[in-house]
């Protein structure tokens, strides 16, 4: 911490910056450059939350964003950690007239790459510099550090630098300036379309584990087995094992499995490509049959059947 | 590797077995039991490979399968490591005339579960044990250790122990005895049918990442930026991201990709069970598209594309 902190004085660089958004990523990010002996003074909409970040960590709470932005000094950075789309785009045009020349806007949210773009340039236009950050590392990221994947002009990402270095587990890794505004939420889309298609991959796996009765095999001992010297040990199988050492049945756990952008946007991406990308897409379309509650496709599959086969119907709340 | 040695002699551990075929597996098992201070009687048909880790690792040569069992004391241990399929069922069969009760046969190799449980039940008849050991870790295993998947009898396990816990990462992990004879090779089976469906994740996320132009994305870059806090780090990323250090172009590479008997057997299981193992059966397919060098149905479809709409055919060797 000291050494960072020392280097930035050292050679002028960023200490202070604002972050708009605290909640299970914003929050955590905060305490991260707090640790790395950065300045951070926040705003969420919850009050509470400021003023807990504020006590805690010693953040420079901000009564709203205007504040915020007053509480800096140039080039003013304000770093977003808010829901990508709309929440996100709005609040980037309200923060706007009150930045001038060489102040930056960073959105370090799951934002669409083609937003980022979008914003970067309208920005640009008034002189203000854009940095798109995907950040990978969810509630780990405190702990170990975050994946930061970077887009802006060489100019902002130098500028950007000793916080990335803060926010990452080391100074000189896991973070890295990929490209131009743009390549940053680009790499973290393909990223999280990986994570779909390996995520997908252990879900079949361990279920036909499961499904081998004869064996009565123990998950829990497996996947254990597997982080040593396997060829599928990973940081999602060592969360996985750690999940199935408590509780093997997870009869807790609804079989429904939300998805949040990347993955569709993956997707879509393959198709504008034209570059074939089955699994990411199956292993997305798998989370939407995860989803259809109603089951509709499948009521019709059976009626089918049995209209030109008479085959058994199985009747909806019964047996067949 | 004393300790281990200590170990064995105080409980009377087993210290000596046979090791038939010494391949890129085989060979490198011999060394690390070496090390692991496991003495191996080895035979392989190419007496070169014998001589040389007779020479340098201090195995003892055997001249033939019989000669290796001659040089055995009870509990006889022989290990093989040989193609699966024909040859190693072939090897099972010869050998079990020159074993007797209590004697073991252990088949770490890559073969179908359904053999091993055949070809146990077949030895258990005439007293022999056997254990069927999934080996992962490739190349690698030698430096890292092995990670074992072990199928047997409770008495078979606990005779097997010490040299598991010399060919793994640590006597105390990276090995665990899963269940009955055949539940070995079924949760190895299980293992690279995961692996099939996480490489081919990984395979279409960097294309996408590589189609991506006007980024001019640098693969070595984020690959090893990866490594370091995001969701995605494992092995095989790790992997990944070192050849693509030192050649990011990959031109040497046909696009050809072999499979080798589990990706398949794992597809089967799923219908076998009836459980939806839709990704890592795909991941096997993709394979099946890549090693496909004729290209039949494609042709058929730009013919049927012709036929129908009167659309321009590609044809063979030059322009549309």
């Amino acid at each position: 911490m000291s050494r960072l902190c020392g280097l930035n004085h050292f050679f002028g660089g960023l200490m202070r910056l604002a972050m708009i958004g605290l909640g299970k990523m914003g929050g955590n990010m905060v305490r991260r450059l707090r640790r790395g002996g950065i300045e951070v003074v926040g705003y969420d909409r919850s009050a509470e939350t400021v003023a807990q970040l504020a006590a805690e960590e010693g953040m420079l709470a901000a009564a709203s964003v205007a504040d915020a932005v007053a509480q800096l000094s140039g080039p003013r950075v304000v770093w977003l950690m808010l829901p990508s789309g709309e929440i996100t785009e709005q609040q980037i045009r309200a923060l706007a007239p009150l930045l001038a020349q060489g102040d930056i806007i960073v959105d370090g949210g799951n934002s669409n790459y083609h937003d980022s773009q979008r914003c970067g340039a309208w920005l640009a236009e008034q002189g203000i510099g854009f940095m798109d950050s995907g950040t990978s590392g969810g509630v780990w990221g405190l702990e170990n550090g975050y994946c930061l994947m970077v887009g802006a002009t060489p100019e902002v990402a130098r500028i950007m630098a000793p916080i990335l270095q803060a926010l990452a587990p080391a100074a000189d890794r896991g973070w890295a300036h990929v490209g131009p505004v743009g390549a940053g939420h680009f790499t973290k889309m393909i990223h999280n379309g990986i994570e779909y298609g390996m995520m997908q991959s252990f879900a079949e796996g361990l279920e036909l584990l499961r499904g081998k009765q004869e064996f009565a095999l123990d998950l829990a001992q497996i996947t254990e087995l597997w982080r040593h010297g396997s060829v599928v040990r990973s940081w999602l199988l060592d969360l996985t094992a750690e999940a199935l050492k408590h509780d093997q049945e997870l009869t807790a756990i609804a079989p429904y499995v939300p998805d949040s952008g990347e993955g569709r946007w993956t997707a879509v991406e393959a198709i504008d490509q034209g570059v074939a990308a089955p699994v990411l897409t199956l292993a997305l379309q798998m989370r939407f049959a995860s989803q259809n509650e109603t089951g509709y496709g499948y009521r019709l599959l059976s009626t089918m059947r049995n209209a030109f086969g008479g085959h058994a119907v199985k009747h909806a709340g019964g047996e067949k």
